[in-house]
């Protein structure tokens, strides 16, 4: 995994979103290194209400730390 | 879902609280993409107390960002 | 609901403090817009200690986001 | 509850932190606004570890917003 | 407990640090003042993962605004 | 445990997201100082979807305050 993670900047809001999916992924993969069992469980979560909203949130949280250091991309609005 | 997050930047506060229930839906999009899945999901969540709690926690996250974006669009108040 | 948010400014943090349970609410509607079942469950989980302190968190977070808008009202005080 | 909250500002951290608790139990009181519902809830989740948890999240939460209205307090410090 | 706050500013991060586990302790003893129900219940959640995931997501939120107070220990490093 | 925090400060993203992984740990630690059991429990923490979940939660916390100490890594962008 090594250079996974070079900047948190990104061109664009899209790219911010799909940064911050993937951060989530990785912080996941800390604590879980086995691809097999991850994919194991998001078999089980995806079909969870309560796992579904809170992966939501958690998206939500690191998007805002890649949001606030792209400073809101508002210079390409 | 190409080109579906242009801008952070709305004109409207409320425009901002739609962007956020969007960017929240997406989330749970990019972990369960089968929209059979999801709506049937949904019908389950919106009847359970915690599950509608934990929504507006998780809206409230993707707003604050959205918020912050848009300078709490001050300018237009 | 058109027109629920005009803005976030608010003369006073008590009305901020009301405006941050208000969008909490509007979220809750988003995902289930039926009021009876709302108000169903309102019954539920106001009996429940999990669900209050979950609703408290929920409104810290809507109203941190309102709190900022409005400069934690610094000049009025 | 009227004038509950004329400011944000106090003159301490810990004058801080007791609003930061005030808020997070007027929260509550929105929800639940029945004074022996909640002190019998209180019994119960005082009991609870994980209820005691969310708790100090919740006042964490409060208080995150008290202090940067406060500007931290630095100016005493 | 009087003056146990006197002040969010500490020399070092890991003070800072220090600080953060405190807010959260006093936090949970504003629920529930019994040192004794503390202690046992501290024995149960101390073999409980998810309740230790809690307690690690309480002690960053309060050292979140520990660490804003410090401006993040910056001018020391 | 002495200097283990000596800086919040990180050359890249990579190694801030480390340091949040770390920080996330130590404040388990405090809360469970032996290492025995937190090895159990990571054991089953990491079989369940919902535990992992919530340490991407909590890693995205952490690192939201180490990413802010960082100026975001913007001038090695």
């Amino acid at each position: 995994m090594a250079d996974w993670l070079p900047t948190l900047i990104t061109p664009t809001p899209e790219e911010g979103f799909a940064l911050a999916i993937k951060m989530s992924r990785v912080a996941v993969k800390m604590t879980q290194p086995d691809a097999a069992v991850r994919d194991r469980l998001r078999g089980t979560y995806a079909e969870d209400a309560d796992a579904l909203i809170a992966s939501s949130q958690v998206a939500a949280h690191w998007f805002a730390t890649v949001a606030a250091a792209n400073d809101y991309w508002r210079s390409g609005s």
